[in-house]
């Protein structure tokens, strides 16, 4: 990213950047690009799920939805997400408004009870590990450090996490347990894993015999163009390799329909979603089948879940094409900045030069512009490179994006040239 | 319960609940009084729910419901349960569609984390016991055997606990960390806690320092007469006796609204809050606003709760009427069983001659009756007088609950006589 630029130039480079600076100061500007959530325009989409279900109040079986029961979830709606995330709808399990739950109640279930394959509980191994392909997203790597899982980074490429590391960490190590995978789409930087990088995760040999992928397929329907990107069925491909317990699979409809008030899904092989379905059913006496069935009425088949997926992209894709548009117009010749065009997803990974993102994310909020922490893409909020900038366009108006997007634009260039001049 | 017979009318009673039992057996039923499910026509009850919020998807406060966030719940719920539930909203978590789950979630954290007052996490000490008080609610006791918690069973009385007993475990035992408690209505005995016993729990001396009572307020609103018990405010009393964060309290509108549709509650001291909410806070981005916000339309306030459990009442106080008027008029004379008449909540708990219970299911399983599991009141499912059995009367139609009482009761009478004509 570094072009050679002589001291007049970067004099000069560096006036503009704190004249633009100040001047972006003294708008009084108060934006909000840190986390990833719909519009409330996307949430207006769904609007008619909140006279749903209407008159109904039975499943398809003749079950009495306001009723307890069915651990498993609908078998409607397991239908038609089945497709979408790559899951027989046998092995899935709708449950409450949120994957993160799952994935927490995952690692609890596995710490207190002896997950398939295990040897022990992994509360009574000395010590647990996971792999975390970084830049990731920090609410994996919160769980991990609330549990005392150590965390081991692995670095992302443009086709998943680099194998060769993960191929060497997992055969070498029992205590390895896991690796964080966002595989469409990833959270930040929209990579999408490659068909070769979903068939080493699934045929590797680990030292672990309790070893899990815990598979986030959190946009595995959210596309930004007209090519919906594919990836391998890695539950598939896990039972191909001889390998059936491997996988753990997440996914929701947090932003597909409401995203406090959505469906979560997992799935998994038989013998898992056995030992989840036990003790879930320790937990509960099942989850709110009433918001399935509304769920079932509104998105009615894989289909509607598509076409609904095409209405969100229309309000989506121009704020990424915004990002797109104001980082090259700004930075574009400046040698400073590199940042993704995710095929879909939420984010945006701007990189910047090392050393320099804590200070444009403090920069950026002296200026009103609130980004996610530089660092939290990485386990415990540290990024060795101090890079890493995660951009969520999701939320803010279109206008109101253009301004935080260059006013971002500002800071970097103000930053990057502050540091060039040292 | 024992009465003189004579070798003759003793060999007479026998003949008849045999002739009764094969008559029962020909007619081929299929009743179910297992669980405490609210009926279809309760449910109907809040047929209203099933097309809310409608057109509206904002909180008092402006929060559009739709979205993430809200950890703590939408305040004017809270509102609306705090007396109710005895916790001011400002200690009151509105959360997911069950309290199991809470207190689950609840044992989970304290296993993991460290609770306030507690010197390691509970995981880490050699062993975690609970006082149980029995008979009891079967889901308490499946917590505690899925997590290794070893179970000490106290005595029922009309007031609650055995104090004496309750004091004398606490006192002298560091390993006891909890309490179970259904304090109004009790499941399965309709107990209602003294304020005496409230007051002995509160200030009690404990050895283990994060002693907690787990206060599973389940039938707080679910009254049986004109004249509704109120239980003394154990939060309060924990407060003033100087233990603040002793208490755990727990409800759900799972029998007010929709069993697998309603909100969950949590209250306790400030301390006990922020814990619980910092462990939620890694495992969810919030609960189903949406689903609250239904609610607060729905019951509107302290009044519409009032009322809309006057209705229940209208529905479930003819059939506790029907079980009391059939065992009195099948069993009252026979001196073989003793039952409950509870002021509210969803349990009669029947007690039969010692070492006849588990027969006694079994004849009404054979003749189409299916009940509780004897044993199911006690921990590990060992009634050790094997005596207790719980009705469930709630969900059957009133005729087929008329059915299956009667049913019942000539199942009392053959296994009673037979076993003392042994």
């Amino acid at each position: 990213m570094t072009t050679e630029l002589s001291p007049d130039a970067l004099s000069g480079l560096l006036d503009r950047a704190r004249r633009d600076y100040q001047d972006l100061a003294g708008l009084g500007l108060s934006l909000d690009l840190t986390r990833g959530k719909p519009a409330p325009e996307q949430l207006d989409l769904s609007e008619d799920l909140l006279s749903l279900p209407g008159g109904r109040h039975t499943s398809a079986d003749g079950t009495d939805v306001r009723n307890y029961g069915g651990l498993q979830g609908l078998p409607e709606l397991r239908e038609i997400f089945a497709g979408v995330l790559q899951v027989p709808a046998g092995q899935l399990i709708a449950a409450g408004n949120s994957s993160l739950e799952l994935m927490h109640d995952c690692l609890v279930h596995a710490l207190l009870s002896v997950v398939p394959g295990a040897e022990s509980r992994w509360v009574d191994q000395e010590r647990i590990a996971f792999l975390c392909p970084v830049p990731g997203y920090d609410r994996h790597f919160a769980l991990c450090e609330r549990f005392g899982i150590d965390m081991i980074p692995v670095p992302m490429t443009a086709d998943g996490p680099d194998m060769e590391a993960v191929e060497r960490l997992v055969a070498e190590d029992p205590t390895v347990k896991g690796i964080w995978c966002v595989p469409k789409y990833s959270n930040p930087d929209g990579a999408c894993y490659s068909d070769a990088t979903v068939a080493r995760l699934a045929s590797m040999s680990t030292a672990a015999p309790d070893f899990r992928i815990f598979w986030d397929n959190a946009y595995a329907a959210h596309h930004l163009t007209d090519d919906p990107v594919e990836i391998a069925d890695l539950l598939a491909a896990c039972a191909g390799a001889g390998n059936p317990d491997r996988a753990f699979v997440f996914g929701s409809t947090s932003k597909i329909t409401a995203a406090g008030a959505g469906v979560a899904f997992f799935g998994s092989s038989p013998a898992n979603l056995q030992w989840l379905l036990g003790n879930n059913a320790k937990r509960s006496i099942g989850p709110d089948k009433v918001n399935q069935l509304r769920h079932v009425l509104f998105l009615r088949d894989a289909d509607g879940v598509r076409g609904h997926m095409e209405r969100q992209r229309a309000l989506l894709q121009p704020k990424f094409e915004a990002v797109a548009r104001i980082l090259d117009a700004e930075l574009g010749s400046t040698g400073l900045a590199a940042w993704t065009s995710p095929k879909g997803g939420y984010f945006v990974t701007l990189e910047v030069p090392d050393g320099c993102a804590k200070e444009v994310v403090r920069r950026a909020a002296e200026a009103g512009i609130v980004l996610t922490p530089a660092g939290a893409t990485h386990p415990y909020g540290e990024d060795p490179r101090d890079a890493v900038i995660r951009i969520a366009p999701s939320y803010p108006g279109l206008a109101e994006l253009e301004q935080a997007i260059a006013g971002l634009a500002v800071c970097v260039r103000l930053v990057g040239y502050e540091q060039r001049a040292r």
